[in-house]
């Protein structure tokens, strides 16, 4: 059976856009950008017709100096409005929070109080009950929010239907299929959306993507999952991000077939932010040391630290990612 | 109906590898590549199990000058032999011959006095009569053919269809879907690839595909076409070719599951090779004037030329892309 939604010239009006650059970039400089930079993103986004922009997490002060990171990696209040005023616009406002990193009962407010609209937790498979918690509690004070489950491909088929069935009977509005380490590739994109949109609709609840570009499949992936039924696509400027990075949003933009997107206001925030901002050495992108760590089913973190000290042994690199004993 | 065949853990016996890097890469850098490169390529493609060698063209000497290129623009058998000797190995050599630019009734010798396997002729869609004309003579001389049909993403479904079916009724051995601007989607892989193997089916053919990477779409577009029944797969040591390149023969060998395939022998040409190359100016790979010319389905020869200038100016050459006045 072909499932398929759409077609390559009509659009989904169920599609939504997360521009997640400062967040999954952020692992990249430490959320460092400069006030600029957030500023023209942001209205570059609204032009674009994005959907929703994160900004970055709710990290917990208590776990994280303050002083080693950007403001992005907090998201106070004060620093969003900075931005984005009362964010009179069609662009909704996102956070990340993450399982055990965020001192969620202290440090989000009542969404009445609030500009953001929608609080995203990521969590592993094994902490799904303390997401489901803080996702009901996010529930509670009036935002929108959605359990992002990591490293799936490391997980077993029963451990996601568990996992999805509980948050099913969560008041979650949605969940994303994390593609964590960049090893998926696109028949099993199918299969997992498959999996996630039953539970989805079933709940109605929608499903997001997130995609890592390891194997140079985010973007694949991407439209993979769209054209399955998923509906919330995470994308980045460049496909800045953590590692290999993410799906790009001038790649992404540019598939999409509805008329309220538009790539122009993007192009130009690339030449005037995101050149500079790679000529500067801040590094992200596909590269062999990812690629390897993807193909290998790992975390990336031994590809991020070859990258850092400029490795190109890729033989004793791809013999220490197999060496398990 | 879904058409699928193998699964992620299975391999098939049908598939074979091609490797490209000399041929297509070979337009990057005007073929001059070291003796070394082209040695070491050709001793660790045999160790990785490749099943088919690309050396470079057989294009005519009245209309390039020899001067002007390396030698694998010519792809004389002295040129090869002094890599290969005999090629006492289980790996083929192939050549590619382009419609119009070779002088192949002076140029192919038989294959008896040749150690070139497969002659690879390359034609746009209104150039198929001569195309067939000269894999039936390469087929008289002793030779494997193919008929490489390129630029199909600007090709009627009607031309595709009657250029098949005069290629059905040839002695081609194969026909290869070539994505030349590197546009196509894996929605439209997926219904070439479907219209291909009906002719190859009927006429006892195989199918090959060549990718090209501008919407980094190279790797997922071969896997996706090889999920469907491709069986002769295209790719490069680190995507190695014009413009944004091709799907990588790393990323390739990652994916299948055959044994005979072997990714330790390319990790060690890559460091040996092709870093250096990089590092020297020789420049392919994705970007965004190729991302822009890929969505728009052009001929990428205006971002390789913005590529060379080293243009960031994107929304102006987004801008010239659209005006089509």
């Amino acid at each position: 059976m072909e499932k398929k939604k759409g077609s390559l010239l009509t659009f989904r009006p169920d599609i939504k856009v997360v521009d997640a650059t400062i967040r999954d970039g952020g692992l990249v400089n430490d959320f460092r950008f400069t006030e600029e930079f957030i500023r023209d993103l942001y209205l570059a986004n609204v032009k674009a017709g994005i959907d929703y922009m994160e900004f970055g997490y709710k990290a917990s002060k208590d776990i994280f100096d303050v002083n080693e990171f950007g403001p992005w990696k907090f998201c106070d209040e004060d620093s969003i409005r900075s931005i984005v005023g009362n964010n009179d616009t069609d662009m909704k406002i996102a956070v990340m929070a993450d399982v055990g990193r965020c001192d969620y009962k202290h440090d989000i407010i009542p969404k009445s109080e609030s500009v953001i609209d929608l609080v995203r937790v990521a969590t592993y498979i094994n902490t799904i009950p303390t997401a489901i918690e803080m996702v009901e509690y996010c529930k509670e004070l009036g935002y929108e929010a959605t359990i992002n489950i990591m490293a799936i491909s490391n997980a077993k088929e029963s451990e996601i239907d568990e996992a999805l069935e509980l948050i099913g009977n969560s008041n979650a509005d949605g969940v994303y299929l994390v593609d964590s380490y960049g090893s998926l590739y696109m028949e099993q994109i199918d299969e997992l959306a498959d999996k996630y949109l039953g539970m989805a609709e079933k709940y109605d609840k929608y499903v997001g993507i997130h995609a890592h570009n390891n194997q140079q499949l985010a973007f694949a992936n991407t439209i993979a999952a769209l054209t399955r039924g998923v509906s919330y696509l995470d994308a980045t400027a460049n496909g800045m991000g953590r590692g290999a990075g993410n799906c790009s949003t001038e790649q992404l933009l540019g598939f999409l077939k509805n008329p309220k997107y538009n790539i122009i206001p993007l192009l130009k925030f690339l030449e005037k932010h995101i050149i500079p901002l790679k000529k500067s050495g801040t590094v992200w992108g596909y590269n062999i040391p990812y690629l390897l760590t993807g193909q290998t089913n790992q975390h990336p973190r031994t590809a991020i630290a070859a990258t850092k000290e400029g490795r190109t042994d890729f033989l004793n690199f791809y013999l220490e990612l197999n060496d398990k004993d």
